[in-house]
């Protein structure tokens, strides 16, 4: 059993078709089936599998067309070829196509498809489940199946099945490496004990919090220790990527595929004229309430959201370029402010927030490079928890962030391509805590902002994320807050704590 | 002639008035018109502008009262004062108050109301205008006058008629200090140089630049100078300040009463469920578009916006407490995310942005410490911009920034409150730049978070933002790229500039 495609659809000519005209569309009909069509198509396809037109009738100025198909030479791919052909044999008739109207369009999808893998969207306007196929009837322009539209469909039913399937396996995870089992020394909650020592408070939004000067110590070390043993020996280089995403990076990263339900979208003012805006300042000033609802007729968008992942927004910046071989690998990182998402309610520790503050190392070359850069940050992140922080770890490799990120699961098809994640124990509940990853992202993100390389070969990327939250909270649980049980790099970044603030 | 306010209310009661419980009405109402509303007002005061009951009516279980007031016991208040009252006579009469409807309400303002001055609030349902008053018909519930509306919507209206009247004027702009002119050795735009040279890109979003690692370095460069030069010698404290500002923080730093044009909101999920976010993900798999009108329906909010003024998310961390005396003043200050706000449209350098990076320093305690540490503080920044950077600069003193950011114009009422900007000259267009600010805001932050001093003083704070965006563009506007010409302790902080990245 193969895919089918059948397809109804009307050319609408400028006038009347002469009998001239109508041989000529004959002609075409019959040239098409025979060679158009089979143009590409794999010598031992059949005729089912291949596109031909099964119909073909004049009215007037319209030539009414029904095409099907199995894989090859799709009918909307079959269609589009013979509008070509036949636009151009009738010219020499003085006729001119003014337009496409298709006036059926139906897929027929091989294997078994539960109804929980047929997207609800306005194209799918009924779908007939059978054991051995799906039966889809689409309502859709000459626009859309320019805009190839059917394949996506197709595409994503199947990448549903799939996922389906892989549901029930749960998430990829493989233990490449581990530590050994350390001392305990502290079993407390270090936000618990953080708050009680007022280091830091909830912020005023869900997931925040204000971090005090003693907090802030800790991150600053953190960030030391990371500059110079990780960032500064393999030479990356500061750069600021922006904080504000709009859709056009989101579709380019594949973030537009799936990270609806986290984001904090952001919507702009329809415009920053004050006089627009004087009544809903004047309804709080004499109200003491935003008018919340009456804003938010006023706003555009949402036009993107507030940073999620913090590399997309740096691909503007290679976005179109060739880059020169000399300057490959090319290695950065960015620390200039913070992500948000928008995580399931209730209030958490540090260790799980919506506003978080994260080092972003980001590198780009070919292949090799690129895997070589990972795997040396592999050699000095181990290094850096092992022997300097001596922490309880594990590195494990998951599935990719960037299809986690876009609703998919198992793992990617190129065994180089990849997420391993770095996880810690907290001895006060005796979980482990993702706190740290490194990513292979293969040739995803230059494909999609079209980088190239000046040698020809496959432009590949990578990245790794550094939460400063997640860091603190994996140092102060498994060391404790007596900096006496400190491994020795770790306290001398960090002063005795000072009381900047006394609350009576 | 002074401000005038009537009213007509109806109490209802659980049941019909007995002949008894109406004798005592009456004697409430003489009760309050010659004792209770009398309470609190200037001796001098005469009857008219004292707040009193003109009549009142009983019919079944409702009493119908008027009441009219000059400015002292307003009619609102006297409704309140004698419900209090008469609930308590009528109590002993088993008589219970229900609820009050009011039926009307007039407010007339002296002086000449021009109509621009009266709100476009729905509370407002006429205005009449004289020469020498207008005449406001207000619709308010019960709930809305113990609310507080109609003082509101006086001073609102007054306010209006102020900065209308201040409007003529211009913004306030005050000379302090300047420095010499200094030898011109540059004339470009350093934004159209930096892009050139490839240091900057424009991000995908509005007003928003990603910045290469040349560009970097100077920015770290003006924050070791800041650290050194100003952070360390005053012992301010680094802490993380939260980059997403809900309404509830801005309803108390006072932006919500005018900050609306400039913001970029904020919107949540209505859920983070996959499930009633998968159609979106299906919409744009399919289609490669984003459906945004559809997003929009599944967001709440907004529940705030992106970071505006850096300050106001710290105030939550002190919100409600006494501090006590001997760890004043307190000296913070936070470097840890971007500031966003919307511009108006157009494509320009680096010194006007929609998305922006600042260290911003904020300190508090008595009146006296707040206006010394600002005093040091202007001391430190004249050094730094006179003897170290050799910038041409001025200092001026201006409308300050909360009442400015409040949609106020002029001045603050006490001399020692106020912002005071210092600008630099761009070579290039000749303007003046504003890239520097230092404001003493009186106790307005303290009081709109509700802290309190241990010694019972009234708590003042101040705060001095650094754009590193404007400190780059004035820098290499005045000093250009050959770092042969920059002063020479930022050439000493700035290496030689390498080259990351090479395109074709």
């Amino acid at each position: 059993m193969f895919i089918r495609f059948a397809l109804t659809a009307e050319l609408h000519f400028n006038r009347d078709l002469t009998p001239e005209a109508v041989e000529a569309v004959g002609e075409a009909v019959q040239d098409a089936n025979t060679l158009l069509f089979r143009k590409g198509v794999p010598a031992d396809a059949t005729d089912e599998e291949v596109g031909r037109i099964t119909s073909y009738a004049v009215t007037g100025a319209v030539l009414r067309l029904e095409i099907v198909s199995g894989p090859y030479t799709r009918a909307h791919d079959a269609l589009f070829r013979f509008r070509k052909e036949v636009a151009q044999k009738l010219g020499r008739h003085h006729l001119g196509l003014r337009n496409i109207v298709v006036t059926s369009f139906r897929i027929r999808i091989p294997g078994p498809v539960p109804e929980s893998a047929v997207p609800r969207i306005p194209f799918i306007t009924s779908a007939d489940h059978h054991d051995d196929a799906v039966d889809l009837v689409l309502d859709l322009s000459a626009a859309d199946l320019e805009n190839r539209v059917p394949d996506r469909i197709v595409r994503l039913v199947q990448e549903k099945v799939a996922a389906q399937e892989y549901g029930g396996k749960g998430e990829h995870w493989e233990l490449i490496s581990e530590s050994s089992r350390r001392e305990r020394v502290y079993d407390g909650d270090p936000t618990q004990e953080m708050i009680r020592r007022r280091w830091i408070k909830h912020g005023a939004s869900r997931g925040q919090w204000i971090f005090g000067p003693q907090a802030v110590e800790i991150f600053r070390a953190v960030e030391r220790l990371v500059l110079d043993e990780i960032i500064k020996p393999l030479g990356f280089s500061e750069m600021i990527f922006p904080k504000l995403v709009p859709w056009e990076v989101w579709m380019r990263s594949g973030h537009a595929k799936g990270v609806y339900p986290e984001i904090y979208y952001v919507c702009t003012p329809k415009t920053r004229d004050p006089s627009y805006w004087e009544d809903i300042a004047d309804y709080y000033k004499v109200t003491g309430t935003v008018p919340v609802d009456q804003i938010r007729e006023r706003l555009d968008g949402p036009v993107g959201g507030m940073c999620y992942a913090q590399c997309p927004p740096f691909w503007p910046f290679v976005q179109g370029e060739t880059l020169a071989n000399d300057c490959l690998p090319i290695r950065v990182f960015d620390r200039s402010g913070t992500s948000h998402r928008y995580e399931s309610g209730g209030i958490h520790g540090i260790e799980r927030v919506d506003e978080f503050h994260r080092i972003e190392i980001l590198w780009l070359g070919t292949r090799e490079q690129t895997i070589a850069t990972a795997s040396r940050l592999h050699d000095l992140y181990t290094r850096l928890f092992e022997d300097v922080l001596e922490l309880e770890w594990r590195c494990a490799k998951v599935t990719p962030w960037f299809m986690a990120q876009e609703g998919m699961v198992g793992e990617s098809s190129d065994a180089e391509i990849g997420t391993r994640d770095y996880e810690a124990c907290l001895p006060y509940n005796g979980s482990w805590l993702e706190f740290q990853n490194v990513s292979v992202n293969g040739d995803k993100y230059p494909k999609g902002f079209n980088v190239k390389i000046q040698s020809g070969e496959e432009c590949w990327s990578g990245c790794s994320g550094i939460g400063l939250e997640r860091w603190t909270a994996v140092l102060l649980a498994q060391k404790g807050f007596d900096r006496a049980n400190w491994p020795e790099r770790l306290a001398r970044l960090v002063s005795e704590p000072e009381e900047v603030f006394r609350f009576l």
